[in-house]
């Protein structure tokens, strides 16, 4: 049930009567525009009439259903993500993000970022915060990290996606980047997504290894439970019993989570088949499916890289699947996001103010 | 170890060396040309050289590695299976099969053939024999099926591929199909595969819902080692944990299984889903996967399928996901096989003699 | 919907009434008794009263639910397979079946007959026919498998049982075992259930690596459609993504089996993990869970096993085992099968008479 | 690699040696003694040669292979998590846990608590802080959670196992509860791992659903590199696609892990299997298999519970499956953990001392 509010009701009228709700035992959402209330589940009729009376109130609109934030019910047209340099994650041109998976230095980054960028990429990728599976693995530079990665957004003028693994960490990395990734070792933290929510960085949101696609969109409803709407799903594997690829990347999980939700789903190749010969073909595959964009690994030494070595493209090899990919984005009809607002970024804060 | 035989030698002498061979405890194969035998795993270097001094052995060449003969080790290009109409499947042109999951009727397999000719399907599918999880499910026409599947061949034109779920149909399902089914449920059903591979129908094996590619590879080196080598891969979903698709479409397993091995590859994006939305889009990834073609559920009266009524396209469905590929096929390089042969094929034994 | 038959109707009478109903559309089985026709799903009201009215019926009794012959609305108590040396699969006691994977040679078969007889199993297994991923592996004895089992049999007094792959070796291992296996890429062998439906040798059946309980209770179904009532299931292991383990061993589809069904359930822990070193917690788990008893790979001489070496017993670490589940068996209220009955068994065929 | 350190090395030698150590690029971690310092990987022959020079150390000892603080390589014997009641996890004696999901009310975990005391049970369960899969379900109590745990700890004398979610709880809850929980959701929520690691309350380390068992102690190897050393595994059922049982109990994983790691691993049958019918059949044979104790949902009143209802135990069903597990846990050897102890515990903090 969705509760209009009347054009002149503020903040605080909206604060009062999501109060006087609760208080009555409901659970009411802030909806996709700022003068919505939800209440799903929905009230009992009569209450739904005694709200009508209210004099905040404009109107009481009943919908079938579950009325979830995430769902198609809730938003018809697909959410649109837009990022500092006119990117749009989610509208009709393809997006590509690219760069290493761990940053290691400022060599190894800006020269990525560089070839990234002149070969097609809109958006910088790059890990300052490593989830690691062992202790023993490199974890990563952390805020140095994210100062490289600044520094490479200055340089290129792409914005930049980097990971974000504890709630701690969430107020440095919504400052600084400007997508906050969601790994999908962490697809189900609570606690960091609601830290996510409360911020209004967007968040790309990886799929877990053994989620359904329920999950996965129940896991963003946290973050838009929390008032964050600029939410990107991205598909990067889930955990078969097949040894010949890391993971078995769930390609049907595009049109299905696209069917139920409106929000925009790209595609990790990288990280799903952890080989470096399958990027190209599952790139490919992931246009013909309909995802909204790619994120790849790409190193400009990748027998050096520190983590993830086997899966990362040279720049070059990058290059050329950009090429490849042109071709078939044309033919069905999604150009790639194309480089005219291509200034350097200012800052992310500033983008998103 | 490749044994090259003599100019001359003719059968009897292949297979006096190859009784000979067994009596000294090694295991021959024939190899990819009537003039090779194949040792693996390759006999002490002794026996080689003795090998090399008998009169009807050319040569004794070392392979590295275990010599499977569904290989690329084996054979470098990928096979093509060339069928009646002069359809090849392997080759540069892509191929769809299309038609109802089962044969029904004269009519509803009549219709349904020549809308998917008309729409630029260039082999025909439907199940004679059905192997059902439930024994109160129908189980298919039987013959009647395969003669329904004969005129309707010879009404468009269309090689025909059917489902063979038993040693003892394989005589019938051979003199009668231009290609034999082997389904998922059967890719380990040894017996079966011995039987096929003492014919020389064409075979397309679909892969079973839990076994590695290095299992499904294994299965059709039963085909092979048997003596035919006309064999298609087929990837039809594995099963997974997530509920919104009735199998997991192993798109990944294309690549894969095309750079271990020199068969074709075929998608069947129908009972992967076992959803009717999701056809189109999980075709598109197969051809940007790199797969040499599809095989399509298409009824005439879909509402009315006597089995897996949820997932066939209409003819006019189909029709518009043909010209959907178009494009794309043409932006990878691969165009639509194309109808110029497409007299009435003749009788599917003739075809193949 | 049950038919009950008048008490001088004989077969004769069962056969008419049966394509009576066949005419009107219905689908009748023979019931659990003789006297009983079976019809799932039940006809309309207005049907049961019609035949009512037919003099070869006594009464026509309505039942809830779906009523599979396999289900234990059709039979509440468990089924018990008797065996020819007096052993009782489902009953009270717990039996165990232990032998070599393969039958290889008639000293390897009978030093370990005579001491897995002596260790405490009350059924001899042993594969003359061996279903195998590849073709280059060990594919069996074939029928001189056959006879050394009987001939073991015939030294210790075990009854045999020995997997049947193909429905044309179904007549001959019907002949010679006392259980004829099917393994689990053939649960879903269709023509071999209905092959071995067509007999009256107990069948022990394995779950499929990637099957659902019902799809396994479903493949039963086929059995007991054709008539054979003694069917025994076995869990041994799904398909997961762990790598420390072959398979699965899914104990909890034990309990859960023995629910929905009155056919009695056993365990293969051998061949589920893979590893000699699970064998014995794993055996002492199924007996925790309530199976009604185990199949265990044991050889005379492990390191030499033609197949799945790495998993069989020997034979002191069988007897130690035994002696280990003895007391938890008591615990649990289910003594170990004795020897009492043990002179030499008669043939098979003539024990099931 | 184990370097020695002379008896009279203190902490401050110890620290210095450390940090040596570090600036020549090494990593070293304390041992499982005070006078241990770990190097893995092993450093250059030339550099344990020069270390054993050094006046702290005594000896410098090599160690085959990589060297886990998990693994048995580096402590042979099981280690034991003790608690305030004199509790032994990991011991002879066989330990169980047990109470509600989530904590609700001061009557409900008071009424639970009193008789699973009764019962056998030596620990009390009860969530005060839940993590769940969707924003809209009951988020639990929080610390006003931890306040009804410890009340009810005071009543009956049971040490308290609760689960933390995020780093910020972790201080709460280790000032609390005797044991803190790690949900499978949150086996690889490294932030987590390593606050915890920081504590010295005891961690019972669930596994996540699609862990392997390597993953499962490289989570634990967090822990353990921190310095917390009390580290309970507990096995909940991994994910596969039988929809008969929420998630498939991988007993084997209970030995398996065992062999590989000293840490005591314990089962819990209640979320593994969702059903409050396979309950009993799963922890007898966990049992069985080898665990070294059970952690089970009970609720005083299981149709009203907030949380996973369908799995609860009724007191009397809890009472009665101990006494069934008695007799079955003297055929193991394994009796069941006595009340010896059991005056009212003091609180956690101070136990610990």
């Amino acid at each position: 049930m969705i509760i209009e509010l009347i054009p002149s009701a503020d903040e605080t009228a909206a604060d009062r009567l999501t109060d006087h709700l609760r208080s009555r035992g409901l659970h009411p959402w802030r909806g996709g525009e700022p003068s919505q209330l939800v209440l799903d589940p929905a009230p009992a009729p009569a209450v739904a009439d005694e709200l009508r009376a209210l004099p905040e109130v404009a109107d009481v609109i009943s919908v079938p259903g579950k009325l979830r934030r995430t769902s198609r019910a809730y938003r018809s047209d697909t959410s649109i993500v837009e990022l500092g340099n006119g990117t749009r994650i989610g509208g009709t041109e393809f997006v590509i993000a690219a760069g290493p998976c761990a940053v290691e230095t400022a060599t190894q980054l800006g020269t990525t970022a560089a070839a990234v960028h002149a070969a097609g990429a809109r958006i910088l990728r790059g890990g300052a915060y490593k989830p690691r599976t062992s202790p023993f693995s490199f974890q990563g530079l952390g805020t140095e990290g994210l100062r490289l990665l600044e520094a490479a957004r200055a340089q290129t003028g792409l914005p930049v996606v980097t990971e974000v693994i504890e709630p701690a960490d969430v107020e440095a990395v919504a400052a600084s980047a400007d997508i906050a990734q969601v790994g999908a070792r962490n697809m189900q933290n609570f606690a960091l997504l609601k830290e996510l929510g409360r911020t209004r960085v967007p968040v790309l949101l990886k799929r877990g290894i053994s989620a359904t696609v329920d999950e996965w969109l129940l896991a963003a409803e946290y973050l838009l439970d929390g008032g964050n709407t600029s939410v990107i799903l991205c598909e990067r594997g889930i955990r078969s019993f097949d040894p010949s690829t890391r993971f078995t990347l769930d390609l049907s999980a595009i049109p299905v989570a696209k069917k139920l939700s409106h929000l925009p789903v790209i595609v990790d190749p990288s990280h799903a088949a952890g080989r470096v010969d399958l990027v190209a073909p599952l790139a490919k595959a992931a246009v013909g499916v309909g995802a909204d964009g790619l994120i790849i690994d790409v190193h400009n030494d990748p027998a050096t890289a520190a983590c993830d070595a086997g899966q990362a493209l040279t720049p070059e090899a990058f290059a050329t699947l950009v090429n490849e990919l042109r071709p078939i984005l044309a033919a069905v009809g999604r150009p790639l996001a194309t480089a005219a607002t291509d200034e350097p970024a200012t800052l992310a804060s500033a983008v998103r103010a």
